[in-house]
């Protein structure tokens, strides 16, 4: 197009890697996890949190089960600093788990930074310095050496100030910050120089964290750069290697997933990859696109819907309703056929009791994240007769025999064509209601009786029934009494002789809703005239065979309904 | 987790192609485009869009650049229906745009279909059915072969329609649903009986379109399928092979891009991925991601702020603000040092001309999607001194000399420490005006007149100055006449002659704000004392010189200002 030109742009460099093994591999286990969301997620709020509000996300990190948590950049603001300051002394940190805290590769900052970390019994200790073409080059106007000396002596000094802390419970972090802009083997060299400045060892390792501080390519090149990083390092095992993706081309999930098969052993992320610009890494997201694969993430996202509400009046950040996993429409299908399979798979898992969630078009189970199956269906235009079917016995225990569920479909259709809008399951209900229960023109049922005769000598074994009816068609009230070898066939008999209309029931099927003292019977009828016309009908009563009476009139009124439209 | 059991999940099974030769490829050309935002899109609507708006997407869609544009399921509904023929019978279709309609391969909505299309002159027909394990087991208790059966006849019926159609304006396009639940040999023994049903050649190329209906796995593995797909698909000229991706896991986006560098030639999408669940593939953030590497995406997305509205209004959804490219925080910057470096970046852009995007932390100029710099820069408690000076140039014109940027950046970031919120740029120059300008005690400078002699034997080649001052302090009220090489020097002389205040002006800066008949000048000074005490004051007139002697006199005020706090 003319407006835009891509000529401004260049591709991001390959890596030089086509021995690469990680395509081969699969994640069987969980990464060790880092919240970000009290740091680089708490940073891009419009509204920073409160203290008290970081306290409660706190505290919600820490019931979802995080070992490890970014609390803050306590030398940048007076907040963060008292909000560590708060960690500490009021002892909200248990014992498993060790707070982070950023701090920039420079003097003043690193000191103040243990400053706030007095009193404390174990952090990792963050440190950063930007590494990339340009920032050297615009920004700090440094060259590499210059740039990598400042990783160099920032690394130094929290050495010095640990060992002047008193105690071994400091980690420590570096981040070689804007590493997807940095040419991939000096970013190495800082790396290692780093490592040797702090004698990292297997068992003082240093963890590594290399960040796409802007996303640049796609997530194949990122996961090359980790896989080549972590073969060329000199002492793999001196290191713990973590990443920490953002998302501005959209797929931070899809990064951190080829870089843990790539080597990187720790992902840092944030709750619905909150964070600067397009966000973080959604660390809900990943441990769940593992959950799926039978891999225990060692997170707990039971109760989605309650974490979804403590982290928008934290944040003040929407959800986005299509947001995987927690998104409100995420556990919803719309598509008729959708509806149709996912009713049927629903039945087969009941069935089968198969252990293996197989469910169409469901790729978790709904329950499993605190969402119910009641949010699973909603109709509009494309929903079809299964979807009809499957809210009305989800919602309300109709379970519609399937030579009515297409008569009914067109109906609701037809009424969502028209309004041009989604019916809710009570509409759905009440639109059944109206069509098929509550249908006492023209002729209205006013009064029915049914006895029993225990031994007719003219009907063999079967038991005979006798019906005493009084109806109503506009002003005329008539009645009769007939006999059949069920209420629904006597019905029928003295129905047909005084009205004059004539017709089998062709079909029939009936069942409970409700229980205890409040169940009814819902029976539902098919009747065929001579000509061919059918009619469907529906009656709700405490007594079964009443029921049955109501649907057979119901059918029968409800011929005139459909010769009215 | 004790609540969370991954153990009810399997693994998704790998493609054995250990010799894949994606990772190596790169997207170095736009895709064939498809738009399935009035289909898929509007499918998964609460509130399905109407006919109305349902044409004001259509025509949004063409003025992106969208070639293929899929409508709708004309079959399955009223109101999709009437939409096609709404296209067709106002001639609302551009000549280089073909419309595409989806059907299930069932004779009465095939042929429902066609009777939708009469009078088009092109159309791509969709036809699908489901070939999955659990859908051909649990939904359509059908074996393979049945269910391959479906295809073809689906596909013999469409071959038979179009030539009763009566022209060759028919393209077709053929999906296994559920292809990510589908055995891949399976898969690709459908899509040939397909091709070979139609009778695909190289000028009669059938569109295979293959979806993660479901996003099952990593994307890696999706392309993986693609891969092994195109290689043993016999023949390979006579398809053109789609990708429909879902987001169920987080990376559609991934997906489809991987898929591309795997074979697939065209990419079906929404905008901002709308879609059913977790929505689709986002056409908007891959074609931007192609973009940003210097790759025509052949799609016009220079006016997102549009887009985003024409969107949401037709469609009632939110747009995520961090959504990519897009969102409304996603050209902002939080950090001071992140807008520090965007600050420098930009200046050197400027300075250099150079042709490549190259800025920190803004991966796409804002200006080339619709947005404005102005948006970029928010102010908080990570901002700091870079980010307070970039909002006041950009914003206000006001250019603050660096040795004023330390004090304003503390200025600032107390106040937004205490009220624990992000200010406004228009809060930001109110402070400075507040802290640097209007200050009128102690001192309050009633009148100011200069006077230049242009030649003094006493001062050599120097232009001297005279300067007569009225100033007010509490009740009392002075005034004096003094000399100087300048105004300031002049001023100051006599100022500290009278006020016994000793000190010096140790910097001094000044530049013109706004134009034409309202250009004033603005002066900035540190003035510093005997004990090294310093400060800072502003002033501003239409004079220069006045404007300088205002910003002394506020530079002593804040004396008193300080000396208080």
């Amino acid at each position: 197009m003319a407006m835009m030109q891509s000529s401004k742009y260049a591709a991001y460099p390959v890596v030089d890697i086509s021995d690469r093994t990680w395509p081969d591999k699969r994640i069987t286990r969980a990464p060790v996890w880092c919240s970000i969301d009290l740091r680089d997620g708490n940073q891009a709020l419009p509204v920073p949190m409160s203290v008290q509000e970081k306290i409660e996300m706190f505290k919600l990190l820490i019931g979802i089960g995080f070992k490890e948590i970014e609390v803050g950049f306590p030398s940048a603001s007076a907040v963060e600093f008292q909000f560590v300051r708060t960690l500490i002394e009021e002892n909200l940190i248990p014992d498993d788990v060790t707070i982070q805290v950023l701090t920039q590769a420079r003097e003043h900052l690193i000191r103040r930074t243990f400053e706030s970390l007095e009193g404390a019994n174990r952090a990792i200790v963050h440190l950063y310095n930007s590494t990339s073409t340009v920032q050297r080059d615009v920004v700090f106007r440094k060259n590499r050496q210059e740039i990598k000396e400042i990783a160099i002596r920032g690394t130094a000094l929290v050495r010095e100030l640990r060992e002047a802390f008193g105690n071994k419970g400091i980690r420590f972090q570096y981040s070689p910050e804007s590493f997807t802009g940095t040419e991939l083997e000096y970013a190495l060299e800082v790396c290692q120089a780093v490592m040797e400045t702090w004698g990292a060892s297997a068992d003082e390792k240093v963890i590594v964290n290399l960040p796409s501080t802007v996303e640049m390519s796609t997530p194949n090149i990122f996961a090359d750069r980790i896989e080549w990083f972590c073969r060329n390092l000199s002492d793999r095992d001196a290191a713990i290697i973590s990443v920490h993706t953002h998302n501005d081309r959209g797929t931070a999930v899809a990064s951190a997933e080829l870089a843990m098969m790539a080597g990187a052993d720790r992902v840092e992320g944030a709750l619905f990859g909150n964070g600067e610009r397009c966000g973080n890494l959604d660390i809900i997201t990943m441990a769940l696109n593992m959950y799926t694969q039978g891999v225990d993430s060692r997170l707990d996202f039971s109760n989605l819907t309650h974490l979804t509400e403590v982290y928008r009046e934290c944040t003040r950040m929407p959800v986005h309703p299509r947001h995987p996993y927690a998104g409100e429409l995420v556990h919803t299908a719309f598509s008729g056929s959708h509806q149709d399979a996912i009713n049927k798979g629903m039945k087969a898992r009941t069935e089968s009791e198969n252990e293996v969630w197989c469910v169409p078009y469901l790729p978790i189970d709904p329950k499993d994240v605190g969402f119910s199956y009641k949010a699973i269906v909603r109709i509009n235009s494309q929903s079809g007769k299964g979807g009809v079917a499957y809210v009305m016995e989800k919602e309300f225990g109709y379970s519609l025999p399937k030579w009515l569920q297409p008569d009914f479909g067109l109906v609701v259709q037809a009424i969502v064509d028209r309004e041009g809008r989604e019916l809710s399951p009570e509409e759905i209900r009440d639109l059944f209601s109206r069509e098929y229960v509550r249908l006492e023109r023209p002729y209205l049922l006013k009064k029915c009786h049914i006895s029993w005769e225990d031994e007719d000598p003219d009907r063999n074994d079967e038991v005979a029934t006798t019906i005493t009816s009084a109806l109503q068609e506009g002003e005329r009230e008539f009645g009769f009494t007939a006999r059949g070898n069920g209420p629904v066939d006597a019905f029928v008999t003295g129905f047909i002789h005084d009205s004059g209309i004539d017709f089998i029931v062709s079909e029939y099927s009936e069942h409970a809703i409700g229980h205890g003292a409040d169940t009814q019977a819902i029976a539902y009828v098919k009747i065929t005239l001579p000509d061919g016309t059918v009619s469907y009908g529906a009656g709700i009563d405490s007594n079964i065979s009443l029921a049955s009476i109501k649907a057979v009139m119901s059918a029968v009124n409800r011929l005139d309904t459909q010769a009215k439209k």
